[in-house]
């Protein structure tokens, strides 16, 4: 579906126009059309390559989608794939997908299974025409910049959902939600990850050294994305190792859980063990018995037996195993 | 065997021609010869190499089987083997071989041990002549594309058994069978991973900087191949990645049931024997026991003991452990 | 807010001066104004930006603060984030920031929330001004310097955590502890790893190769802190290698210790479950039954009794059960 | 020990000469000299290092023996050390060592500590004189070769000794044996990487960019060398992270089957312990316990305990403990 | 303290000469000087850099002391620092330092914190006259060769402790020392890293492509320290990995034994619950059991509860539990 179709010249907006009249505008110098898709069709991608002269294997990979974060250079067009994400119905992060089109002067975003729009982008360039008129250079930076953005509230999201976990890591009895909660967390950063690392290497082509014409008046706004985009990577790095570490130290709780309850029942077992030897031999039918005869001898017993737990219970409480 | 040995100009199939003819249709200017095999004898190999001049160490290498995908020139002929997957009799996977000679004029694809056959990519580039005629080069990107594409079925059958795996992975009492299928599952991993590493790296050769005289014409093609290759390179790290989190969540689970196992057991084990400990008492032979005497004492015993057992029962329940 | 604003020449103070001098002084030869800032608002800043010329992506990024360590050129202005490592109020690492504008002829150094000043890096500096002399450059150096110096009573801080640590790590009944000290600690040297490593890279780009034009004056001293923090960074590498390990020891001595409880269990209740059964032999309520009216019968089943498990003890004893 | 001293002309053999007459030999053009020597005297080495000038820390390196795989050039002569592995009399793996000189026009192998030779090698090399001619480099190849291929049976070994233990992994009960077995087969795995992953490094430095000139000719022959070597290293990489799950899973068998026994203990005491309590209420010496006088009490009694312990164990068949 | 100060000249010692005659013999041609000093005063270090002009920066880190290993030019003087490795007390690794900065006609060596003498090193260099007249690089070299040689027998201890573990590590019952020794190992193996790491990359920028001046004569001899310290690199590579695998081993022999000691524990107790639940049947008051009355029936219940029993115990040592 055509979003919309918008031609600037030096930072401002000339006109909406219609996919005819592309060819038109491009033809005119200093001026870029600026053309926003959404789950296009096969005829519109057709129409698409047609007025701009793109390369089949690149619009093949936008209509078909499910591709990673890359950036292709077909002669001095750029081709750009980015995730999207986002959350699904189950609170699981689901992926959708934005590739771009930059030519000397043109810009094409092409947006493929999501919800998320990009009309705040258009408006916020439309605010600052002394940074639009950088022309398609910039419309790229400021499409790259919305999509990564838009990935730092899942990544606090993830660390806040880690802090939240390691309070409850030492609670004795939420081992098996702590290792489901670790798990999923784990799931999710790699999503991100999946969408961050190929972008960044991506995006560090785009500034610094050999850098593709329609970029350079930009490099550093890129640069400034590619900034981003390490800080991100970097506390997923962080995240995956604490990850890592939690899950280790998950265990061990669990181990030394484990262990404690072997030694409250070793004990315990032990006392009545104890017990239970006493009263036995009490209960034996030999004739020649005589405390059995005795009139204190029930009282006596039963103090004996106490007593001796008693004495049980104690050393085992001195040596923590109760 | 020979499979076919075809002859084409422009784009075009000229003819099917004999294997003695070959030298002169690749004397003829822009004309190449496609030659298959299938699980090749010397013979037909050391005609091979005569008719296309071949080094011998490539033909070796395409006789006896058994290397690692890789890519090598010798002069100005490029020497590719890719693995071949195909699931085995026991659903295990095999792997298979073809060896590809691109010379600037000649294809020859050797299959070794192999059921799948190349006769659709054949038949795919005889009906675009636009590209087949960028000559050998496109038949080389042709194949190549062939057997990567074959490669997404096996990734996708291991991320869908993944899936599967993690929903199984908090069930109690699946332990056994999760590691197993974890380990079945990485080895498989491992197989693709064999395939696919080594070929990314040789396809990395084929397009960007300086590329080999055959390839020059096709490099956004090659492009391709390897960006596929780099995302199923991309998905098997993070299987492995994940294999091996389930491994270990896998092993905290057990740890964790048997902790509760555990916990149970001492549970029941304390109220029990608390309950023997107290029939003991009554069962011991003083002759001063004045309860054993009375009317109720045999009712009341047991309701103290069940009482004593109740207690117990209600704290280990609040407490957890049963 | 505005902490001082001071122009220097050939190494010596010229005067304080005022926001609105700079321009004046900046623009005479072998002068330069170092500017220091904390908790800037956006005024000031917005001011700094107009004087100085600033770039309003580094601008934006020293306002906003919760960056990563970085370094970018941007023409011949050098902005470098630094991360300031002090303790909170329960013991835990809080992150500060001091972003620093270093140009031909001036340094802007820009705290936030962190209560450390660099007066004591100004006068260090005032006292020797033959180095001083080499211009924004040392002042450059000495502000890194500082920073990084800081860094290191937090790394002996957990080196020497660590080595308590490694004391009690073969202690029995202190795993629950260890393995919470290790988390912790672990934590400690994530923060000042993100602190340490990206500023690692930063400052190998100020000696060596290729280095900006304001620092190639002080090139061995921007190679000394480059050292500092190579060596602050192998520290950590180390301690996070030996965390690694000393949490699985530590899984390792609970499983053992673990191990040992089972054993000891094992063997009394081993013990007593033969004094029980015996005892229960001579409690059955068979009729003929020749011990039961021996005189010595019960002194002797008692010595029977204990005899059996003195030996199981011994036995137990000797093979290390108990 | 001297073992032969032959020259060569053209590829052909042209006499076995004394060591006296190799200055003599080496002058002439188009002809080179290959000498073999085994756990050489000191007074051999240094005959030699006269004879080809050889330089004191090469001819020190192969004397002494105990160096890892390494190629140094000293001028235009080629100092190149490769381990052999063979069995030891108890299965281990033991390493030789042979240390080859190679000069524009002679060849020199020292062999230390192994009882393979390398007759062979010579032998193959003059049925190939076509080969041969390439000169010394051709020589250094075939050496290279015979090494290496020699090191593939061990490397199978290895693959089919994991193999048999994949069998065994989920076989209850192995656990201990497996465990020793994979430890063992760590260690010989890096026996052979220790010997295969500095070499690999050298032979990458025998083809492809700048090259030493007496391998110039045999450029191919030792990128074969290097691919061998490749897929060596590949093997043992895919065996070092399969032993290394194995270990973990292993690990995760014995506590999935401790967790069973565990389980099968608690079920089995837990039926026990309330057949006790219950012979234990009616052993009690109460006088009014009317149960004990009616003539079917004790047949009803043992029903009673009978079928509580059946419904126990059947409840605890079904819920998988027993 | 200073040791000892000479000069030397086309590799013969001329004299010992005084502190203050230094500079005259650095001005003569083809003349060098070797100082070593041995944890020199402010006023010592402050006297060479005065002499021999060092930069300050140098002579700080060479007094100060604590550095990790590292080569620094300043100029035409290299500043090298290498870790002297000796046992302390108790048997502990302990670390010193020597710092060595060499000039194109100087060699100075620092020692701190260490008894280990050059004093060998300047004997054996006298010896070799022919060597020692390189100049000031050899002497460099030689230092480096003497140190280097000194770890070998360090990295010997921690291989043959290693071994003597490695044989222990399947002993049942010893776990609790060998992850002592492991950890105990793995922090020895870590110093003697710390100390060989950076100094291996410090070695490499001697020989090879770019070189300083003062070490160029002598190429072939740092490759040689190169080559020693990649060879000690690569056994505490083997180290670590082995130490890895040791405590992943020692932990699954603990588990695999507890399991076998629950297995135990678990047969016994199940032997004797059935005994006691026996004896308890026939301990019950019941008025009609005949078998009580029996002549007998005292022998046969014993017999059944032995018979049972054994029934029992034989099938426990049938499936290996007991």
């Amino acid at each position: 579906m055509l979003i919309n179709c918008v031609a600037y010249r030096e930072g401002r907006k000339l006109a909406d126009i219609s996919v005819e009249a592309i060819s038109d505008y491009i033809a005119m110098p200093e001026t870029f059309v600026w053309v926003a898709l959404r789950d296009p069709s096969a005829e519109e991608m057709a129409e698409m390559q047609h007025e701009f002269d793109l390369h089949p294997l690149a619009v093949e990979d936008a209509l078909s989608g499910h591709q990673r974060p890359k950036l292709e250079e077909y002669g001095d067009i750029l081709f750009l794939v980015m995730h999207l994400v986002e959350y699904g119905p189950t609170d699981d992060l689901q992926i959708g997908e934005v590739a771009v089109f930059v030519g000397p002067n043109f810009v094409i975003s092409v947006r493929n299974r999501s919800t998320q729009g990009f009309l705040g982008v258009r408006a916020r360039c439309e605010r600052e025409p002394h940074l639009l008129q950088q022309g398609a250079g910039f419309v790229f930076y400021a499409l790259m910049d919305a999509v990564v953005d838009r990935y730092f509230p899942f990544v606090d999201a993830l660390e806040s959902e880690l802090e939240s976990l390691e309070e409850q890591i030492f609670t004795p009895g939420a081992a098996r939600e702590n290792i489901q909660r670790l798990y999923d967390l784990k799931r999710r950063m790699m999503v991100l990850r999946h969408a961050v690392v190929p972008l960044m290497d991506a995006a560090g082509k785009l500034h610094g050294g050999r850098v593709p014409q329609v970029c350079a008046k930009s490099g550093e706004y890129f640069r400034d994305v590619s900034d981003h985009l390490q800080r991100i990577n970097g506390t997923l790095d962080a995240l995956r190792d604490t990850i890592g570490t939690a899950i280790q130290v998950n265990l061990s709780m669990v181990t030394i859980e484990e262990s404690e309850t072997t030694k409250q029942l070793a004990a315990w077992a032990g006392i009545f063990a104890v017990a239970t030897a006493f009263v036995g031999i009490w209960g034996m039918n030999f004739e020649h018995m005589p405390e059995l005869k005795w009139t204190w001898g029930y009282p006596i017993a039963l103090a004996v037996i106490a007593g001796v737990c008693g004495i049980l219970y104690w050393r085992f409480k001195k040596s923590g195993w109760l």
